[in-house]
């Protein structure tokens, strides 16, 4: 175990690992060992937005390193272990391997404000699909389709839209063919038509 | 002159610094001196969108590090000088700056997409009135208003919108008594409300 593992923590579906506010100077940094861990805001009116996924070998609490506050929820997505690092005693790989992770995280972040002016909701609906069946989220059905369990609010927290809108477009993208929608959980039955989607502007 | 440094560079307003692709193994990494650094990525249709803004002392290029395509260019916002550093020579201090850089790059798309969420183009508008005031695009009236000297086109590059509709805010902007529009720059005289918009949710 690297020199900078302080702890391994297990934390349950939907258990808060992080809240926002100012990093504290004894603040550690996290990265995923198993699992999925939702970073997320919460605006004046309880609406939820997923500004990323962090998945396994990935970090997070990274606010901790430039005292910079910390506008987000860290959540586990599912049953999640995290190892807590101290940031002084990363070795010269970790820190390599945790600007790489930064960066892809600001690449990420950029391709999310692209979609957002540019696309309208029904691709970016086929973009969050395609992003949680990359997931930890997704399992596979007999005929080797991904199948994601997630909720269609959580569908919403990661397109920055509402429950009922969602809904409406996941009934379109089912009868279209490229999704089968059940309780809790989508099929995606159609990939080639869902990446097409995807990548297409407005 | 720190060891990293190669070479420095001087461009003139909307030259191009770096293109999108996937970056070369000998590409560099660059921190600017003076000026101002617009990262921006154009769609399909020919419609701006900044990313990201890179103040002196601030890094871009950073895909460099990570081997990961760039989706932006880099065009200098002003006349501007950058350094062009070779990563594996960056001192610890260095590293430590770009860590802290990159951060702050992510923790500011966060907000961009919390704003394209929650906002009204107006307040979006105000938002990015009162960032460009933060960067050498602005100069100071008589009265110790901050002046921007930006398009409409820019503006609305910066809030994923275009140029008629960021016209229309604007022509209600002054009308309210936020700001005074000229050509090619606004003047913010009323920064308090301003500041009440831009945080304002829709």
């Amino acid at each position: 175990m690297p020199a900078s593992v302080v702890d391994t923590l297990t934390f349950r579906p939907g258990e808060i690992i992080l809240y926002p506010g100012v990093p504290d100077p004894r603040d550690k940094l996290y990265q995923v060992r198993e699992g999925l861990v939702r970073i997320q805001s919460v605006d004046d009116e309880g609406n939820a937005l997923t500004l990323r996924f962090v998945r396994p070998g990935e970090y997070f609490g990274e606010e901790a390193l430039a005292g910079i506050e910390r506008i987000y929820f860290a959540e586990a997505a599912t049953l999640t272990k995290v190892d807590e690092l101290n940031p002084a005693l990363l070795s010269p790989e970790e820190t390599v391997e945790l600007t790489v992770h930064l960066v892809s995280a600001i690449s990420e972040s950029y391709r999310t404000i692209q979609r957002l002016v540019s696309q309208r909701l029904k691709n970016r609906i086929a973009a969050a699909l395609l992003t949680f069946a990359d997931t930890p989220l997704a399992t596979q059905d007999k005929a080797g389709n991904p199948v994601v369990h997630v909720t269609h609010d959580e569908i919403a927290a990661a397109v920055g839209s509402v429950r009922e809108t969602v809904t409406k477009v996941i009934g379109e993208l089912a009868r279209e063919g490229y999704i089968r929608s059940g309780y809790g959980k989508v099929a995606l039955i159609n990939l080639k038509g869902l990446r097409e989607l995807a990548h297409r502007q407005a």
